[in-house]
């Protein structure tokens, strides 16, 4: 009897799983490149920008930015003059003509200063007929490091410790950062002589450019006087370190041209162009393309999902509810996708991640319900500390577990979503994948 | 500067009042009862039913019952012999052939039972081609009550207690209820002779007949068997009052008519129709509805809204963003409509309610965002213990709180929502309807 509940969900199971890998495709660094690199001959076309290949120079820095290298050195070879990247330790790929430099993450080391110095080497040296690809993926912040004359390695640690114990925000502690680097804040651009075309896989919600890997290709907004703000507002002075306070307060010679960062008008970014490649919302449309290819009705609910993992999952269950019963906000068989990353507020020593508790808390809310399936995976291939990404749930979970003698709500109760799902061999299990375009979530309700 | 941001907020403001206003008018009993009821002459049609009108009797029970009947004499005055409805203290209307009985709620008191006996009385004395019409609101178990023989008021609100202690869900203490009572689940129709059309405003979510006001004219799908094995599971035996064991523990006499209550299959309900005039689901289209009217692409999310109210409000915040952003789920401008019940988690010793917290959780998620209102109102003109029914929010809420020195997450870690829009005068103040359709939100982004 058990049995056949579980058979007859087995097609939707198998339909939301392929419309979350349509997600993880789109996020696919090789995948993702060649789509935004189109060459013909000796010219390339990206979007809506073409270019003239002579000598190509390949830089970058992420977790994924090795190999997205190497497909940039599949497409553009016989025109690759040389590069640098720098990479997480152990986040190798074959390169041919570019040159990895392993470095720390999440905090950065000597080496991502010395990946950082050969990027800025090489971008010297360049010629304004030349091209270079930048590759940037998350992590990048931290693998591409170079502080300020007189600003070392520990003070910009020290600098951010006081920050977030102050209660700084994120963006306080980037406008900070910046005005202590020489290559966050699109000041890295600054040193090319080139056009550079960035490829971006961006692990930020909405994918500002200035905040992806601390924006070193795009225009920056803050300024100095922001960041001695800061500083202010916190009360900080007495806390910095003697060489951020000497830097951030030196007199402002506002007249000496790239004292501050870049901003949008500066005219290095005319030769600049900015492209991400693969990011949250790309990764939700291609799921919406698959969901629709599958026949199902999809709506995209949001890319900037938020909220404690347990409560988002009731008002997925609430829409779902309602799809069943009334066909809103679309009509049966339908699709709910939305992309994001929800939060988990640990109260039980269980393992999982906000995936796995986002569906473990949503078979909750949907057992008993005929047709309904909901799946939520991150697309890095780790949901918190588990060697699982996610999980699917629907309205037999509940028996199937009860079944082994296994009570969700107590399972939920201890944040223990993955010993769960994992003797109901409903975890998803993809392995890392070294890209992070954040959260999806897959409803269907037939 | 901060005035004229506010008032290039305030079309979209009123645009959130007039469609929840519309929410609001689909839940006035006499709207509703005049939408339902479409008299012409000797004959009244009630949807796909249609009836001779020779005498009518008016019964009802409920908060809203009394100004239900009176829309009913307006329509059927001519032919209308009597009636009998039960209402809160004080919920009064003026009558002139239907006599009221002011009861106890939410404790069902003596003149609980004196009303139901009237009712009782009164479908006793129908004939075969009379008809009845019954009225139903929230409140309606508590303002209509008769226990079987042997067990007294006191015994039933001992059960009550004992079986809310050991933790029994409200299906489960429905199940024990409808077993002690003569009226409940379906077996007040029949003690009709005549047909019943019962009209009823539903505050359950989803408007299940054999819930609403314990559903004295549905079928009711569960029995003895049921009630005693709820008794069983939680080991109550020791604790319920003697009466109440010895009635439900009888033997089962399954052959004897009218025994339990009434199942899907009993005759009686071919001559009863049970029709929902008003519940959220159709207070929401009504907001659906006139969102369209006002040229805004509208979506109804769902009516089952549930989870704790600050964590939804960022489910609403992130879908503001995307809509904002690209258009999705639907393009600007864009009205999101959903219906339900959200819970709040006290932890401070502020005042409000769910609806003025999910606005105020929303404002701080919304704050900044040109364009964007978030309403959210309870139907019943009451927000938790307060004066007020909801609050409205935009993305200058927070400027306009700074500019009076007031921190919304410090208003909002103390529960204290009211005390945060009162001085807005973003409170939503609508006075008691008497009618509770659950709540409303609606969410505009142009």
């Amino acid at each position: 009897m058990e049995h056949q509940i579980v058979t007859s969900f087995l097609p939707l199971r198998s339909s939301a799983l392929t419309i979350f890998r349509a997600a993880l495709d789109a996020g696919d660094p090789r995948g993702a490149i060649r789509r935004a690199l189109e060459r013909a001959g000796d010219r390339l076309r990206v979007r809506e920008h073409a270019y003239d290949l002579r000598r190509v120079f390949v830089i970058g820095f992420g977790k994924a930015s090795a190999a997205m290298a190497h497909a940039v050195e599949e497409i553009l070879d016989d025109k690759i003059f040389g590069g640098a990247v720098s990479v997480k330790y152990g986040h190798l790929a074959p390169l041919a003509k570019i040159s990895l430099t392993e470095a720390g993450h999440p905090l950065p080391d000597e080496n991502s200063l010395r990946g950082a110095q050969k990027i800025l080497d090489l971008l010297r040296d360049t010629r304004e007929d030349d091209l270079v690809i930048c590759v940037i993926s998350g992590g990048g912040s931290a693998l591409l490091e170079f502080p300020v004359e007189g600003v070392a390695l520990d003070d910009l640690r020290a600098t951010t410790d006081v920050l977030l114990r102050a209660g700084a925000t994120i963006n306080e502690l980037n406008t900070i950062r910046k005005h202590l680097s020489q290559v966050k804040g699109g000041q890295l651009a600054r040193a090319s002589h080139a056009p550079i075309v960035s490829l971006i896989l961006s692990d930020v919600l909405g994918s500002p450019l200035d905040v992806i890997a601390s924006g070193p290709t795009a225009p920056d907004s803050t300024t100095f006087a922001d960041a001695r703000a800061i500083i202010a507002r916190y009360d900080l002075r007495d806390q910095l370190p003697a060489s951020v306070l000497a830097h951030l307060e030196q007199p402002d010679p506002s007249t000496r041209s790239g004292w501050d960062t870049p901003k949008s008008d500066d005219p290095i970014f005319a030769r600049v162009q900015n492209v991400v490649i693969a990011d949250n919302a790309i990764a939700c449309e291609a799921a919406l393309r698959a969901a629709r290819d599958l026949g199902f009705n999809a709506l995209l609910l949001t890319t900037f999902l938020q909220g404690e993992a347990r409560e988002v999952a009731k008002v997925f269950a609430a829409i779902a509810r309602e799809i069943a019963t009334r066909d809103h906000p679309i009509a049966k068989p339908a699709c709910i996708i939305a992309g994001g990353e929800t939060t988990v507020t640990v109260r039980g020593d269980g393992a999982g991640g906000r995936n796995q508790e986002l569906a473990l808390a949503g078979a909750i809310e949907i057992a008993g319900m005929r047709n309904v399936v909901l799946l939520s995976g991150g697309t890095d291939g780790t949901d918190g500390p588990t060697d699982a990404t996610g999980a699917l749930a629907d309205g037999a979970t509940l028996a199937r577990a009860a079944e082994r003698g296994m009570d969700a709500r107590a399972f939920l109760a201890r944040n223990d979503a993955y010993h769960f799902f994992k003797p109901l061999d409903d975890l998803i299990i993809t392995g890392p994948t070294n890209t992070n375009l954040n959260d999806v979530i897959v409803m269907l309700v037939e």
